[in-house]
C-alpha cells in the first residue's frame, strides 16, 4: 500500500536542501556564535546570511527579525514582551477565540498579571467581524493579536485591514503566522504588521527553531534571562544549524511559490470537490476562498474525529 | 599550520555517532510527537528513549526530565518556575556571585518582581564559603542555585555538601550543571540536587536542545505557555532530531568517561606545567584540584586578555 501524509499543518519534512545547508554547521563550522576567533565568526556569519533570507520573505530589516525557539516561543514573546513593556499605557489586549493555545494561553497568564483580555468571535467562515473588533478598541488597548490563517480550518483574517485599524489607533498588531509563513505571500511593512510569529518546521524547515518579527522601534521586555544574543533579546546559544535550516527553508519556499500554491490549491480543491460528491452530508469548514492552498478540514455526519482516524489507520490491513 | 581548537567551554562539535543518529528526524521520521498516526508516535518513541538516556546519566526517572531549548531556557524555567510556584512560602533566593548570566539575570528579573536574592562570594580559588551559605539561610529562603562547575575558572562546587544543607533546611537545591554534564560523574540524588539544568552542545550535542531535571514532586510554573507538551510544562513542537541528539550526546559522554577523564586530566595538568615552567609571573586561576577535567584558565602579568586573543589569531601568519 502506498502511503501518503496528509498532515502538513502538523510539521513538515526537512527538505533535503534545506538539511544540506544546515549539515556543516553540526561537525564543522560548529563554533559559538559568541566567540570572537574565525570559528565563531563563522557562526556569527551564517546567522546573519538567515536573518537575510527571512527579511527577504516577509519583507522587513534583517535587524527586525529575532531567532526563537519556535513558534510557541515567538507567540510568548510578542505579547507577554510587549504587554510587559507597554503596560503603562494600557491593560487591554484583542485576540480572538479561535487562535493556537500558544497565544490563548499565553493570554489566560497575561490575565493573571492584571490585563484583560477580549476574545473576538468568528462567523460560521472563520473569520472575525471587523466591527466587532472596533467597536473592542478602548483607551487601554495596546494590542491586537490576530492569526494570520488558521491552524485548524484554514481560513485566511483580512491581515491588512487589521492593520489599517490598528495604525489609526495607534496600537501594535501582532499575528501569528506560523501557519501563513511559507504558504502565503507576506508583506509585514504593506499589511501593517507590528509583531509576526513563525515557525521553521511549518515549511520544510526544522523543528526547535522559529522567528519574531519585531518592526523597528517597538519595545519589548526580554522574556528569557542570560546572555546578550539576539541583540540582548533573547539569552542562550544560538541554534546555528536550526537557523540556517530556517533561512534556507523561508528562501525556498518564496522561490516558487505562485506555481506551487496554483497546482496546491488545484490538488486541494479537487480533493474537497471529490468527497463532496461521493460521501454524503459532509460540511467543509473554513472559507472556500480565503483559506490556506494546501488546507481541507471536512465535517463527516454521524461518525466521530478518533474513529475515522482508527479506520484510516487501518485501511487496506496497514496500520499506520 | 596545525590549528586547534580549544574553546570547548563555550561549544563542542556535533560527534559523527551523535549527527548519525539524529539524520533520520529531519527528513524520514518527521512527525509531530503530538501526532496519534505512526509517524507521531515513532517521534515520540525516539524523545523517550532519549529521556531515559538522560535519566540513566543523572541517575534519576526519566519522568523527571524536561526537554528544553538549551541551558539558559532550563536555568530560566528552574528559578523562575520555582520562584513564582512558592512565592506563599517565602522570597528568598541564595546564589553566588560567579553564576552564569542566565542565573545571574534571571536574578536580577526575580530582584524586580519582589525576590530578594543572596549572592554569596567566593574565595580565590573559586569555592563558595560554607558557613556564609548557612548562615544566609532565612526562613523565607526557598532556593539555594549554586553552579556546579564554573564556566570560566572550572572550580567544582562542593555540591553534595550544599545539598546536605539544602534538605537539612527543607530548601529547594538547583544547580546549573551546563559546564559539569559530560564532564563530570552527577548522581542527582545521592548528591541531593532537587533542579538540574544541562546543555547539548556542551557534551558534542547539538546546540538549541538543553533539559531541566526536576525531583519528582517539586511543583513548579510554566514559563512558555501554549500547548501540553513535557507534561504541560514546557509548550512546543519538540525538537525530536535535537533531542534525539542529546541523548545519544550523554550516552557517549558517560560511556567512557573514567578513561577519557583521566587522559584529559593528565594533557591539562602537562600543559599548565609547560606553561607556568615557560612564561614568567602566569597564575593559573581556580582550584587546582578540583576543576573540570578540561579546563585550564591561567592570567598572564602585564598583557590583556583582547591582545593575547589578537596575538595568538595571527600566530604564523595565519589569521584564525
Amino acid at each position: 500500500m502506498f502511503i501518503r501524509y496528509f498532515d502538513h499543518a502538523a510539521t513538515t519534512a526537512v527538505k533535503e536542501e534545506v538539511l544540506k545547508e544546515m549539515l556543516p554547521y553540526f561537525s564543522l563550522n560548529y563554533g559559538n556564535a559568541s566567540s570572537i576567533y574565525s570559528l565563531g565568526r563563522s557562526s556569527k556569519k551564517a546567522i546573519d546570511n538567515a536573518r537575510v533570507q527571512v527579511a527577504e520573505a516577509l519583507h522587513c530589516h534583517p535587524r527586525e527579525v529575532y531567532f526563537t525557539s519556535g513558534g510557541s516561543e515567538s507567540d510568548n514573546i510578542a505579547l507577554k514582551g510587549l504587554a510587559f513593556a507597554n503596560r503603562n499605557k494600557g491593560n487591554h489586549i484583542i485576540t480572538t477565540k479561535i487562535e493556537h493555545p500558544a497565544i490563548l494561553n499565553t493570554c489566560k497568564t497575561l490575565e493573571k498579571e492584571g490585563f484583560v483580555v477580549t476574545y473576538l468571535n468568528v462567523d460560521e467562515n472563520g473569520f472575525i467581524n471587523i466591527n466587532e473588533l472596533k467597536n473592542s478598541i478602548t483607551d487601554k488597548t495596546i494590542l491586537i493579536s490576530v492569526m494570520f490563517a488558521n491552524n485548524e480550518i484554514g481560513t485566511i483574517q483580512p491581515i491588512k485591514e487589521i492593520g489599517k485599524i490598528a495604525k489609526l489607533k495607534n496600537i501594535y498588531f501582532h499575528t501569528d503566522a506560523v501557519q501563513a509563513v511559507g504558504n502565503v505571500k507576506i508583506n509585514v511593512e504593506g499589511m501593517g504588521i507590528d509583531l509576526l510569529s513563525l515557525s521553521a518546521h511549518k515549511f520544510y524547515g526544522p523543528k526547535g527553531v522559529g522567528a519574531l518579527y519585531v518592526k523597528e522601534g517597538i519595545n519589548f521586555n526580554k522574556i528569557q534571562d542570560g546572555g546578550h544574543q539576539e541583540k540582548d533579546k533573547r539569552a542562550g546559544t544560538e541554534n546555528v544549524a536550526g537557523i540556517v535550516g530556517l533561512g534556507k527553508a523561508i528562501e525556498l519556499a518564496y522561490k516558487n511559490l505562485d506555481m506551487y500554491n496554483e497546482k496546491l490549491t488545484n490538488l486541494r480543491n479537487y480533493y474537497i470537490s471529490q468527497v463532496e460528491e461521493r460521501i454524503a452530508e459532509v460540511k467543509l469548514n473554513g472559507d472556500k476562498k480565503n483559506r490556506l492552498p494546501g488546507n481541507a478540514n471536512i465535517s463527516f455526519k454521524g461518525i466521530e474525529r478518533r474513529r475515522i482516524i482508527i479506520k484510516l489507520r487501518c485501511k487496506g490491513n496497514m496500520c499506520i
